[in-house]
């Protein structure tokens, strides 16, 4: 084991914040925060093979079309892609009106420049400067003490501010990120902070961004809330800052940091569509927006057609969405535990139009989401009947007795048991078909059975039956009289050789509507001492429920039962 | 737009504890949790394919070795393949003494006898009995009320107890699980679990395991740790209880909610590796236990070899991990952002063994999971000289001068913004060796230089060079004098025509030891007005400093700048 059993000497756990006082663990988040999706810009760096100019527009278009109205578009003066990328949006005019992009600069005097280049005669836009600020990067990347990165963040906001000046025909915001946040000390975020929104006069009729990143998760999330709480109360011009988070999730809890955080001062958050990322992702915008959704906040962005924006991401990312993804992975709306699938399907069934959403195992409606209900229940080895009969009932229109639907869910689980795999609706059906014979009795009688109405409440039956099914195999006719079809049939088969052929329930629906219905009957029989199931469908409701009887019928036949009954009375 | 734009209609806030006095935000945690991994129970009934014995086994195995005492192995009651696995352990003896198993049972008599049966023989077995809690399940579902859930879960508790009495052999534990305690009644869930484990005589000597699972997260981490909290003071056999919690992640939040549940009083949590599970997943336990690890608490887990665990879950699974998975995805060792491999390649220079861990975008030291430095870093069109420089050297040994550094990034940046992919260490290579000519050098001097000390301080030499790099392409000899072998090597070029060749710059280095070593040599030069940089590679110092200006020289002709230079001359 070359894991450190006593990670103590290596490790020293992130500082507590002294603040005893806190609020946000009583509060509730009550409206959206402003969004800013870094897609373009913090999950475009973090690609294997960063989006190529269609792939930004496509990505861009995308979401504008969900509704972000800040966009961070790139880091012009790092590559000529991206340099590009910023003045295609801007001189072919594709900024809507009400969307505003922001770029990231570094505080270094050439990129400042260059940045300012890269949005000439753009109509509004958002500059995002950064320095980082941690003790790391202090002592061992910049070699500067505390004043020393004060006067680096002040220097470079001094120059946004004079050279937005020479571009006074674009409305400018300024944002600033004291980078690694999470690991910087926070009288040093503070001192900086408070410097550069002086620098920038920033009031609460021009304010600017500062953005706190949790550039690497260092912290349970909660102590990044009492980080973001501590600043919120003690920066200097507060009431001009909209305070902003940028979370990261390197401890699997990027998604928790942004909602407290949220709770605790936040105004706006960044992040990226599902989670992409450098390392293991930014914030997940997709899932706070969401997470807020389901407990009755409208996030203001439209994810309708969740799939779709799936589709698109994987497309620019090249990268896939994992099937457990809150809200949009495969495997999300799906069940596969037997007591789970019985919950939804009786709460399905309860449930009223307009009612607040109260779905056992189903945390938002996934119609809302473009998805479907038909997906929610699949089936394999661990399921239950409850799976098994909704499946049959939304694929296929069949509503079994409850009963057939225990028989068969034995019979599914046989095959679970030995296949050891999933089945689909498609293959439940075939099994189906299989187990009650509904080719084989289609097979066999070809033709309605004749009824004829005695005219005294009972009813006579013929009809010609194949296949091997009764007697030697050949065709025979058989007759019978009873006071309906079903048991005038029963008569005839019971007089064919077989005896004790009794009809214990009986069940029958129509499926779909119209020249297209079908009727479904199920119906439960004593054979010999064997009680068991049969189904028939057929487009005549008589021909479907005679159909049932000689399915179940034939079940027993198959089993050696009704031979056997037969033998004894021949 | 068909999500609703005011979701308030159809969805409501989850509840608030009232709970000001709260005490969990202010603790910290400074010890391991119980593990309870239920990868083959919750994670294997959530699977497309559910495992075979096979993978079963596999999975088992890999758990025992990651240090897993306890392990929920089933739910016997419900499948064949279940129950027969259990057997299959406890009669093959595959349980090791220091392992206990778990398996889930409903709270049914038929499906609790059937669990017993499956245990007959086992050493130490954990019995986990659940029913469902929440309104929704008693009203739409069970059909009880609370008075009916109390009696329900007793009724089964008791049966728990006496059915273990006849199995003395035994050493029996009871856990007891709300079933969607996130969604039930504090005061619900309280009176239940108080009544269950009265009926198990709860207490210090004889604990029992009360498990509160968020089934479905319904609320942000912050409240689940207040449920958690108020059950912490408010049980009444508190003493007698390992109170437990079992997170799933349907808000992607399932991590935070265990981490601040083990603030708010949790012993115990249970979890899938890598998060498999109904839906979004359990809570991914090797995400919760390295999150402890880096902050020096020691998880007693062991991942240090990490990918072999991936490989196993995968296999078992047969889903994939995600790229971007805390601390075992492909990509979360990768920075692909200039600044990022700048200081990380700084702060890994400037670390001494033994130092407490504080790496720039690296919250956990790689080497401690068994993964490599090596991919760290990788390089794409939106990276830096940093990454470059540092897969140069780590992957080649090449120690670039700073300025030869910046030349050479403007190269790759070149080719990124052509190609747009990632290159990799040998995509570096291949173009480091092609922009500088180390092959075409190689073929135009293959026999070293003849250099003669003059014993005067200067040396003489001579170098026979051919492939059309000096002269009308045939190879001749070349003769210079100066005060080292570089000096009149520029002296013999800078006569063989071209003017004005000066050595600005000189770094050597070795590349490996022994009799394999190399040597590495990075001239700046001067040609005309052009100043670029030059390297050779050779086993000879002299030679791979000679090589250098060559390279040089002919980055220049390649130019133009050198033929014109000697042209004015001519």
């Amino acid at each position: 084991m070359s894991m450190l059993k006593n990670p103590a000497a290596k490790y020293r756990p992130a500082p507590q914040v002294d603040l005893p006082d806190r609020c946000w663990p009583s509060r509730v988040i009550t409206a959206a925060p402003r969004w800013l999706s870094t897609d373009l810009r913090d999950g475009n760096q973090a690609l294997i093979e960063p989006m190529d100019v269609a792939r930004k527009l496509r990505m861009f278009e995308a979401l504008v079309a969900i509704g972000f109205k800040e966009i961070e578009v790139g880091f012009p003066s790092a590559s000529q892609a991206d340099f590009d990328f910023v003045r295609c949006l801007i001189e072919e005019d594709r900024i809507p009106d009400d969307v505003t992009i922001q770029v990231l600069t570094p505080a270094r005097s050439h990129l400042i420049e260059r940045t300012f280049e890269s949005l000439q005669g753009a109509r509004a836009a958002i500059v995002h400067l950064y320095n980082a600020t941690a003790p790391v990067m202090r002592q061992i990347v910049l070699g500067l003490d505390v004043d020393g990165i004060v006067e680096l963040a002040t220097t470079h906001a001094a120059m946004l501010r004079d050279l937005a000046a020479r571009q006074p025909a674009t409305r400018w915001t300024f944002q600033y990120s004291p980078e690694m946040f999470s690991n910087t000390e926070l009288e040093v975020s503070r001192r900086v902070v408070d410097a550069v929104s002086a620098v920038w006069e920033a009031s609460p009729a021009r304010p600017c961004i500062v953005n706190l990143p949790s550039t690497v998760e260092n912290c349970t999330p909660n102590v990044f809330a009492d980080m973001v709480e501590w600043m919120d109360r003690h920066l200097a011009r507060r009431d001009g800052i909209v305070l902003c988070v940028h979370p990261h999730n390197d401890r699997g809890t990027g998604t928790a940091s942004a909602e407290l955080a949220i709770l605790a001062g936040a105004d706006r958050v960044e992040g990226c569509l599902f989670g992409n990322g450098e390392r293991t992702g930014n914030l997940d915008l997709v899932n706070v927006a969401l997470n807020l959704y389901t407990q009755g906040v409208a996030p203001g962005l439209d994810f309708s057609d969740i799939d779709a924006i799936r589709r698109t991401v994987e497309f620019c990312n090249q990268i896939p969405v994992h099937p457990r993804h809150p809200y949009v992975g495969e495997l999300v709306y799906t069940s596969f535990s037997g007591s789970h699938q019985d919950a939804i399907k009786k709460a399905f069934a309860a449930r009223r139009d307009g009612e607040v959403w109260d779905m056992p195992y189903l945390p938002i409606d996934p119609k809302d989401l473009g998805r479907s209900y038909e997906a929610v229940i699949r089936v394999n080895s661990q399921s239950g009947k409850g799976g098994i009969s909704y499946l049959l009932e939304t694929e296929y229109g069949l509503e079994l007795p409850r009963r057939l639907q225990i028989e068969f869910s034995q019979q599914v689980q046989a095959v679970m048991d030995v296949q050891g795999k999933e089945l689909a609706a498609a293959d439940l059906w075939r099994l189906f078909d299989e187990v009650y014979g509904l080719a084989a009795v289609d097979v066999a009688m070809p033709q309605p059975a004749q009824v004829d109405d005695a005219g005294d409440g009972s009813v006579r039956l013929r009809a010609r039956i194949g296949g091997g099914l009764v007697g030697n195999g050949e065709p025979r006719w058989l007759a019978g009289a009873g006071n309906g079809p079903v048991d005038a049939f029963v008569q005839a088969l019971t007089e064919s050789g077989g005896r004790s052929v009794e009809v214990l329930d009986y069940h029958e629906h129509s499926i779909g509507s119209g020249a297209q219905a079908r009727a479904a009957a199920y119906v439960e029989l004593r054979v010999g001492t064997r009680v068991l199931f049969g189904v028939g469908i057929d487009a005549n409701i008589v021909s479907a429920s005679i159909k049932a009887v000689l399915s179940g019928w034939q079940r027993a036949v198959n089993e050696g039962v009704a031979d056997a009954a037969a033998t004894s009375t021949a």
